[in-house]
């Protein structure tokens, strides 16, 4: 299977390490990479540091590396998901099916992309997108016929929660984004974990695509963790309570949706304060089998990448 | 599709009610009923109190049910698994896919009924064997292609977490067993909850299921909380810890595996420690997606009705 990568940062670098391992059981290749500044072309598969040419516009790329599959992994602009948005586009209008790990689209477009995916009956898939690769989407659509989401909880950014617990340690805000970001898991400008921009785009994700929103992620009720100070932290822990930025969505009597993200003050035995470090945990709750939890122990780019593939095990078993 | 339930307990009964409800999107009716003591058939579908006829030998009730599938419920015989075993064989021995609720065909007999479906090209599913009908088996086949087990932990059990909570509020064993009784949790014969034997089954299950071992509840090593004094759970507290009966499979670097299902001193922001009341929580331990947390929160008979529901839903899909 052909496969074309939008975007080849490290979690298309790392998703490229994983198709070669799994090689022998899935014969899944890499024939053309788009970046911002350049292109590569490889009909028999690229390599992991492929020959660059110079970029060109998505369109022309596409039709140069004629695909049976797209992969769209650019980085994320919170604003208005754009251009992921139109390079997933650009695939549909090829009749392309779509793998997307960029939350931006679902966060601001699902309701149109799943429809003209389903006009044209192109495959859609977005596994990697608020988990880190750990089955929630797909648990869904396959694992819970006939159940209902009425509702979700979690804790779904690591910056914040590292952050959180350099805070309860008499560590200043700074200090903690500077851990986090040694770490490595900070975005790029920290200010869109800290503010809570991250966790409302996954929030409008998820929202959009497990309830049937149409919201995007100003629809969220936001509150970041900015003017929390170490003084609070340690305050709610001596009070046997634990600050964590928590993603909600409600259901109201009049069917309306609530969406908030907010620093909320949890019970120190609540499921959603006792992740570790930068693990995730992700509540489901459904009419017919009550609360789910799903947790992402300490995910990495190898999960992110691993959902990718996920969602590309699926799509070539339907094609 | 015409279903034969073997076994109609409070499970059984919580899955006819279910059928009901779904009935408009999912067509399944329950045309045959067999407990020890008496049976019912209408082709037309089953009222949920049919009127009872005779007991008669599982085949020949299976000859005159005529049903699409069968779901076996009846009650758990930690022992050896029977009759249990024996009514699945009887179901595919006519060619019919296979449903249970019933730990013990899983725990002691599973590679080969596996392999005696597979030879006949017959289905079997199982997913509310271990986690109350959260997805646990399904989530590994349909959502991790590729992805290999490594090891496996969890606190499984419901009635040693009430019984243990109860201790360390300072009542004995026999208050916590008592309680544990009156919400309806415990097994028939307690002694299986406490002497680990339930948790044994369930270990037994996921490793033979999810790790490819040949083993039984026997080969667990296996300790129960019996001896568990109320000073000894309050002193764990005392000392920042949790004491949980924890269920590990580990692979030993012999390729060998070692279950254990024993009380631990979990520290107190353990993931496996954190899980309100009733609740349980697995850890699968993989290659390609790191650890991933699955939390069935306060599961009852409903959502082991519905894991039934689920493995009937992909049944039918494949059919």
């Amino acid at each position: 299977m052909r496969i074309a990568l939008i975007g080849y940062g490290s979690v298309g670098q790392a998703f490229a390490r994983l198709l070669e391992r799994q090689r022998r059981r899935f014969p899944f290749r890499i024939t053309a990479i788009q970046t911002r500044q350049r292109t590569a072309y490889d009909p028999h598969g690229l390599p992991l540091e492929p020959a660059w040419g110079p970029p060109v516009p998505v369109g022309e790329f596409l039709d140069r590396a004629a695909p049976e599959v797209v992969i769209e992994i650019t980085s994320l602009n919170p604003v208005d998901g754009e251009p992921a948005i139109s390079h997933i586009r650009a695939a549909f209008a090829r009749g392309l099916p779509v793998i997307t790990a960029n939350k931006g689209p679902i966060a601001h477009a699902y309701s149109a992309l799943r429809a003209e995916a389903a006009a044209r009956h192109i495959l859609f898939r977005f596994e990697s997108t608020v988990m880190d690769g750990s089955p929630v989407f797909n648990l869904v659509r396959n694992n819970l016929p006939g159940v209902t989401i009425e509702g979700i909880s979690g804790v779904l950014n690591s910056t914040t929660k590292v952050v959180l617990a350099e805070m309860a340690q008499g560590r200043s805000l700074a200090e903690g984004i500077a851990r986090a970001q040694r770490m490595g898991i900070a975005e790029a400008d920290p200010s869109y974990d800290i503010d809570g921009w991250d966790s409302a785009a996954k929030t409008a994700a998820l929202a959009n695509v497990l309830m049937d929103a149409n919201v995007t992620p100003q629809s969220v009720q936001r509150t970041g963790i900015g003017a929390i100070t170490p003084e609070a932290v340690r305050r709610a822990a001596a009070e046997g309570t634990v600050l964590a930025l928590v993603s909600r969505v409600r259901r109201e009597a009049d069917g309306a949706l609530t969406l908030t993200t907010q620093p909320e003050r949890l019970a120190r035995h609540d499921l959603l304060a006792n992740v570790d470090g930068t693990s995730n945990v992700l509540l489901l709750h459904t009419d017919l089998m009550g609360t789910q939890g799903i947790v992402s122990v300490s995910p990495g780019v190898e999960q992110t990448a691993y959902g990718l593939f996920a969602d590309l095990v699926d799509i070539a078993q339907q094609l």
